[in-house]
C-alpha cells in the first residue's frame, strides 16, 4: 500500500481530520503521523492535551495494521497505553508506529512520539482485535504469525 | 469547589471544548463528564475513536485533582492507560472519575466508561503528578494521604 | 463454584504456591486472594518485589473468569497494567478481583490491592482471552455478554 | 557499572534469586536478564506464570535505571504494563530494557521479551519514581535530562 493508499486510509476517519492529522511516511513495519498543534488542541497549560497524543498513537497502530492486512480486515482498539515524558506547545507532534506482534486474533504495535526536534515526548503500546471472523487455516498460514 | 466552578475549569481547555465535553456531576471521589457522539469524533467504522474516550479520561481524572486540591496546585499527566469495551456509535459517552490516590507528588484515578443507557463501554487508569513543587509537610499533613 | 473448589484452581498452578498465594474469599464479581510478605518476596529496599503484586493480580483475574465459566474454557492472558501506590514490608497483600467485562474472546478485570490494614497499596486491569475456539451463537446467549 | 557489578546488584534482590533471574548482559541503555522456565515457574497450562515475565521486566528496568545513576539514588516502580504475544514453556525468557527517558523524578524503560529462539513472546513498558529526594540544580545539569 502506497503512501498514497496509506493517506485515504487516514482520510477517511473523521475524528483524524478533525485534529489534524496526516500521513507523513509509511515504513516495512509501521508508519509515521502527524499534527499540528494548534490552539484547539492544548490544555489548561498551554500545552497539547493528553488525548491528542492518544488519538495519535490509536490511529499510527490502526493505519499500520491495515495496511499490513491490505484494508481486507476489520479492526478495533482493544486498549491502549500511554507515556507522556514531556509537553509540547508547538510544532508538530509525531508518533511512529511499529508492528510488534500480528496474530491471528489480537495485534499489538508500539508508538515513539517525538516532537518538531526529535526529541521523545512519550511512547505508546496498542492492542487491536481483528473483528470480522477468526481466519481459516489458510489464511492462517499466509499471515505474518 | 460547585459543579458551576468544577464546569469553569473544564471550559478553560480548549481541546475539552474542541471535542463537546461537559462536566455532568460532582462527587465525593471524582466527577462525571460527557461527551455526544456526532459525526466528527467518529473512526472508519462509523464510531467514537479511541482517542475521543481517552480524551474524556485524561480529563475526567485531571480536573477531579485540580477540584480535590481546590485548583492550587499545577499537575501534568504521566501516563494513561485504557479498555474499550464496546463501540459507541451514538449518544453520550461518559466517564465517571474515582481518585484511588493523592500522594506527595503522584495522583491515580480510575474511570469508568458507559453509554447513554448505563452499559460498561470502556475503563481507564491515569496518573497525574504535581509539577509545581513538593509540598512542605504542613501541606502534606493537610492533604488525604 | 465453592470456595473450596477455587481454592483447588488456584492450587493446581505452581507459581501461585511458589509465591504462597491463597484463596480468602469468593464473591459474585471476582474473588480475593493474598499472599503473606516473606524474606523470599522482597526486593532490595526490603519492600515486597513489583512482580509480586504483578502476579498477585494476573492471578485474582484469571481464577474469577474460571469460576464465571464454571471451568469450562482455557483462557491466556493478554496484557495486564498495575500501578503501585506504597510498598509493603510486612502482613499481607491482598489483591481484589472484579469482572468488568466478559465477553466472547476477551475478559477485563480490574483489581483492588490492599494491606493488612486495608490501606490501598496498588491498582490493576488485566485482560485475559478465550482461546479454546470461539464460542457457539447459543452458548454466546447463554453468557453474560 | 561492569556486567559484574549489574550482576550484584541483581542477586541483592531476594525475589530475583527466587525466580533463578541472572543478567547476561549489559548495554548502553539497557541490560539483558533471562530465567530459565522451570516447573515452579509454571501456570495451570504448562506455560510461565504471567507473573514471570512481569517480575522480569520490573528488574530488567529497574537494575537498568540503577546502573545509569551508577547506584547512588533510591528508586520505587510507580506502575508497569505489559503485553503477552505467546506462551513459553521451556527454555528460557529474556527481558532486554531500553532506558526511553530519565527525568528529575520519573523514568521509563520498554522491555522486549522473547524466548531461546529469539521470537518475541511479549512487550513492557515501566515507570519508576526516583525516591530519595529532589536533584539540586546542580545534579539536574549533570543528569541525562
Amino acid at each position: 500500500m502506497t503512501l498514497q493508499e496509506t493517506r485515504g486510509l487516514l482520510a477517511k476517519v473523521p475524528f483524524n481530520t478533525l485534529l489534524g492529522m496526516r500521513v507523513r511516511s509509511v515504513h516495512r513495519d509501521g508508519i509515521t503521523i502527524e499534527c499540528a498543534v494548534r490552539e484547539e488542541l492544548l490544555n489548561s497549560a498551554g500545552s497539547a492535551h493528553g488525548g491528542v497524543a492518544a488519538a495519535l498513537a490509536d490511529a499510527a497502530v490502526g493505519i499500520a495494521i491495515q495496511r499490513h492486512v491490505r484494508g481486507k480486515r476489520r479492526i478495533t482498539t482493544v486498549e491502549m497505553k500511554i507515556n507522556y515524558f514531556r509537553p509540547v506547545s508547538q510544532g508538530r507532534i509525531r508518533a511512529r508506529s511499529h508492528l510488534l506482534r500480528v496474530g491471528s486474533s489480537l495485534c499489538v504495535g508500539s508508538v515513539d512520539l517525538t516532537d518538531d526536534r526529535g526529541r521523545a515526548i512519550g511512547t505508546a503500546l496498542v492492542t487491536y482485535m481483528f473483528v470480522d471472523r477468526p481466519m481459516t487455516a489458510g489464511e492462517a498460514r499466509g499471515s505474518r504469525d
